[in-house]
């Protein structure tokens, strides 16, 4: 699937297609960004208006170039954009940035069709689209920016920096994220439009970005994913590449995720299922897109200096009290360590400030510090010696006075391995240490909660990466044959498969059953139970009876021969009764399992991302608290107790309430078999439940007990 | 308890004991900013070092002046103060402020006993004291000043607004809240640090600024609360006079709370307990100085101009679908509504937007109206007309071009009722609209996380007030006696009461209880079993035995005679097995009550606000997904509901899984007995456990089955 991007992304040569001479409108917008960033190749603007546009020569049309083109950015409106595309096929051009909208987004017939016109015109020609209904391509690494992206125009010549900005939102992504983050000193080497994705799609992108070495941060603003399994791919590639993804999501909510369709016409696959996606790829997900500037800019400014934090123990260091609290609180809030001083650290910090209470981590350094600036680089750099932090955060609060403080830390910065973030609590005005910051290599945020939500993903990434690269990929896939046993009952019409037969599929796939029996006479079934051991249940078994319950169809604690007779014949008179046509195929003789914990098992198949499992305890922490965990198919054992260990009602199975502990052991490995088998189904994958596995003691194993699989 | 506080927080003159020449330290500083504000009373600088500071007199000692001086503040250190002080107090001063810090903050007993100096002086002077360990006041409405605060050098004179603060940490509250807030437009009234709270606390500040007409919105920086009762009734009186608490608490979790006590030796009560409060009350909590900068200032924004809304209805406009994408989703998962347009509004925006495919909320004006700024006028102009949002929400991304759509928004703003809030998604530069916007009466906020939170909170507001209105103040707590039998138990070296001395307290409190006897013989428990009905239970009755189950000293469901003479024996013989010392008072003989949902109730006396009740559903969800929720009492019945409301499990109350709906009513009633229980007991309360109280179908009622009072 890999795609030779460099025509597109940093191509040799470029013509704008409808260029004009106001740089305050469109067709003089992008020649103007892409002069002014400094493009250093050949730009020919192309209007039969002009001879001259911002000092180069203006082209009547692409025939009257001589040499060839590369790319060619399309500015002009949606009726006028195929014929530009013909006229760029004749000149052998190799890639094209559309601009104009009113195609799928506008949620119309008529934009639909058009896109697709796109489509089959990239396929059948060869060249590659970018967009339509975006912004521009803005590669800072290169100097190729041909976009409209008002902060260029403003910032032009950009610096340019190791952060990939890939989106589909224009607004959100080149409006927001570029424009603030470049307020915020952080440097970008790519901002990629990607607009409705007619050819290119942002995997592609994403790809390429992976790909290049000058890179280290990826943040991406989606509304969807066009193919999930891919996008899997990439994250697993970026994370063994240690490129942190940083993911901005819309479509949460129903609602959000109404829009986001209505805008690019993605198919907005369930968020859940992104959602697990993310934590088991290592995807860093944000709120909002300061949350994105912020993060992405705190890997990729310690990623440039090659200083990512080596675990995850924190020490904040103010001036102010209530700072020092504030941090803590969120810290702890979010997981996040404060190990106490080693005792040199302390020797050392009563030295500096004599007469002081006590030291504690996060370090108050009380308003003594205020004037006497000095303590601030004592203190640092006091605790930048101790091997318990890994990161040292200074929180500036005054911003005047504060540069040298500032000037210290910069320098403090320049000496050591061990990171640095500071959390910017002041105001804002000119001259101030903030703009010494800004030019700085030390990441600093203004934000507690932002600082503290970044601190927990440094601190996450190194684990994620190292289990990443421990998850084996699964190269086969057991062969169980279900997908044909599936293929079958569906060609008979049917909805699901009867109990016996899913839960026959389960035992086949690995997944520990109840022993049981099919008897089609009482003496069968009285010679079944005698072989399982009472006592044991009883269940009409008959591929047209999905309820069995309300008809009446099961018999459970059955302790001897006698009552087995009596409710064999009671449950099968109750089963026609309530559905006289009945296909009764005998009673399945089943062996009642002892207490345990109940959890339910689930597996189905998601439209973007495949087949999913899932996890729960059984009863009302799934159906009324939601506490389910899920991942995308297959999962490793590894993953398997991740999943456990975010259940909240997990506690249930570890001895909670006078319990016994449970065989966690053998649900993990349920799982694990149940996400092989879903693979395995692939495509015909509809839904299994497992419900419910009930759950022995520690050593003892597990069964299922019931479970049913929807063809 | 109200304070005069007129020569605390706006004398007719001032003394600056320890002044100095250097704006750039503590002496010259403090009265700097007070003049550079313009302070309009008399000023007298005092040190014997100088005969003139800043143009103004300087005077040897507080003596060498003639005219009387109402307030004195002491910029001097700690050891110098009560020297201070007492010169104050020849004067007659009738309030001073205390910069100084080592007080109880250090955390030593030097520390501490300074502290208690002070609170001694100032109840035995009568001059009331500010801080120590403060930063001073900053009264902009009255141009009272005596502050450290940077941002007060930076820009003073500054403009007063509606907006009042309050803190106790100066580096939160003054530091970033009043600076930054400033950067961003917002005018305080009053930004007044409390430092340590030696004499006059956080609650007196709190209600001077209720009690002034020239404040709209109150802002809380607090690590805890030294009178709880206290600040719940300014929360009612500011809830009643229309004034809404935005309040940073620190002290979240355990790290947060130990910093905050280290901080300002304040104590600081359970955190969910003032959560709890917080949410009967309407105080607006949130979780950083950015947060309560943007929704204390949206707040004082439209107060100011007489511009809440009148409900939840939002209205989004952007040209970015990535944009209302992002904010619908946000903003659906904050509870927030998007109604649709109507029709007339649908009709007027197809003659704006001819050829457009769709009109939905959040509107997406899309690339259409980057071009044409006026697009943006006419859209907003029609959705305001719309009655079905009452707030209008225009997202700004791109800023240049965009100075013109900014002044048509301020134009709209100032002929509508109806309120305009602005999500700025766009960077800074000089120049921009933002600056615009900055000095207009539009409320604008840059996070689209941050806009949302504010947006309900303003939906929240109206609905709070009105249900604190309805709050009917329960003038006499009920007589039960309870209090004197608690007493008596403490008296006798009892940890509990037993089950029934428990349930008849309960009983004499209003709340349903099982129905039971006490027997001393077997005969005794059959006549009694035979008037309350089989099945019955029985429970040994022992007030040294807490936990009958691992004593065998309980059966349950017994269903004649036979069975209950055999039982009686067995639970008598099996208690006196586990405690041969047993204080046997006897069998309690005990209906079953038939299946219903399990809820518990609970009462505590927390140490800072007092009697709480809590309510969760039985079993897991309380012990392993603490489901909870929590009141001070007393609780009326609607406040009882909303903790219903407020617990995911209330769904098995409702008719989840199948269940019957339950006697929700008989719920209420049992919470609301029981707050007022608590409320009689007092400071006699330690834990009231009702565990479970088995709620029937609905009509039906509810009973305690079992309960445990501590004393």
């Amino acid at each position: 699937m890999s795609v030779d991007l460099r025509t597109v992304v940093a191509p040799s040569s470029v013509a704008i297609l409808g260029a004009s001479n106001d740089p305050d409108r469109i067709g003089g917008k992008f020649l103007w960004h892409l002069l002014k960033q400094g493009y250093q190749g050949k730009v020919y603007p192309i209007n039969p208006k002009y001879t001259e546009l911002f000092g180069r020569q203006c082209y009547p049309g692409l025939q009257a170039i001589s040499d060839p083109v590369e790319h060619a950015v399309i500015l002009m409106g949606k009726d006028r954009v195929m014929a530009a595309l013909a006229e760029c096929r004749a000149k052998g051009v190799r890639a094209a940035t559309i601009i104009a909208s009113g195609y799928a987004e506008v949620g119309t017939a008529e934009g639909r069709a058009a896109q697709k016109e796109l489509e089959r015109f990239a396929r059948e020609s060869g060249i590659r689209l970018v967009g339509p209904n975006c912004w521009g391509l803005i590669n800072l690494l290169d100097n190729f920016c041909p976009t409209g992206a008002a902060v260029v125009g403003e910032l032009a010549p950009m610096p340019a920096g190791n952060l990939a900005l890939i989106t589909q939102s224009a607004g959100v992504g080149q409006g927001s994220v570029l424009y603030r983050g470049a307020n915020r000193g952080i440097d970008f080497g790519y901002a990629l439009g990607v607009g409705n994705e007619a050819d290119l799609h942002m995997a592609d992108f994403l790809e390429y970005v992976i790909d290049d070495p000058r890179i280290d941060v990826i943040a991406l603003v989606t509304e969807g994913f066009r193919d999930g399994p891919r996008f899997i791919s990439l994250a697993r590639r970026a994370a063994l590449a240690d490129k942190p993804i940083v993911i901005l999501k819309v479509g949460r909510t129903e609602l959000g995720a109404r829009m986001a369709s209505s805008h690019t016409g993605a198919l907005t696959g369930s968020d859940a299922v992104a959602d697990a996606v993310f934590r088991q790829y290592g995807v860093i997900r944000v709120d909002d897109y300061d949350e994105l500037i912020d993060i992405a800019g705190l890997f990729a400014k310690l990623m440039q200096s090659r200083k990512l934090p080596r675990g995850d123990g924190v020490v904040a260091i103010s001036v102010s009290g209530g700072h020092t609290a504030l941090i803590g609180d969120l810290g702890e809030a979010n997981g996040l360590r404060f190990p106490p001083m080693a005792e040199g650290t302390l020797a050392r910090l009563r030295k500096i400030l004599p007469g002081f209470g006590s030291f504690v981590n996060p370090l108050d350094l009380t308003a003594m510090a205020v004037n006497d600036p000095t303590f601030w680089r004592q203190c640092v750099e006091t605790l930048m010696d101790d091997a318990a932090f890994d990161v040292v955060v200074p929180i500036i609060t005054v911003a005047r006075s504060y540069q040298d403080v500032i000037e210290d830390l910069i320098r403090l910065d320049g000496e050591s391995e061990k990171p640095i973030v500071v959390l910017w609590a002041g105001g804002d005005f000119q001259g101030d240490g903030r703009k010494l910051l800004a030019q700085s290599s030390i990441p600093w945020v203004e934000s507690p909660l932002r600082l503290i939500k970044g601190l927990r993903a440094l601190a996450d990434f190194r684990r994620h990466r190292e289990r990443i690269a421990r998850t084996t990929v699964m190269v086969e896939p057991p062969r169980t044959g279900a997908a044909s046993v599936l293929r079958e009952a569906r060609a008979e019409g049917r909805r699901a498969l009867t109990e016996r037969e899913s839960k026959d599929l389960l035992a086949r796939a690995g997944l520990p059953v109840t022993r049981e029996r099919l008897a089609t006479t009482v003496e069968e079934a009285i010679a079944a139970a005698a072989e399982i051991g009472y006592p044991v249940a009883l269940k009409v078994e008959a591929p047209d009876l999905l309820h069995k319950t309300e008809a009446g169809a099961l018999r459970l604690n059955i302790s001897n021969p006698r009552e087995l007779a009596e409710a064999y014949e009671a449950i099968v008179a109750s089963a026609l009764r309530f559905k006289p046509d009945l296909q009764l195929r005998g009673v399945l003789v089943q062996e009642m399992v002892p207490g345990g914990e109940e959890v339910i098992l689930g597996a189905k198949l998601d439209r973007t991302f495949g087949p999913v499992v899932m996890v729960g305890l059984g009863g009302v922490l799934v159906e009324v608290m939601q506490d389910v965990s899920m991942r995308v198919a297959p999962v490793t054992p590894e993953e398997a107790r991740r999943m456990l260990d975010e259940l909240k009602g997990a506690a249930l199975l570890r001895g909670a309430r006078g319990r016994p502990v449970a065989d966690e052991a053998a649900v993990v490995d349920a799982l694990v078999s149940l996400s092989r088998l879903a693979v395995e189904l692939g495509p015909d994958l509809r839904e299994i439940d497992v419900n419910p596995l009930i759950v022995l003691p520690a050593g003892q194993g597990a069964r299922a007990a019931d479970a049913l699989i929807i063809v």
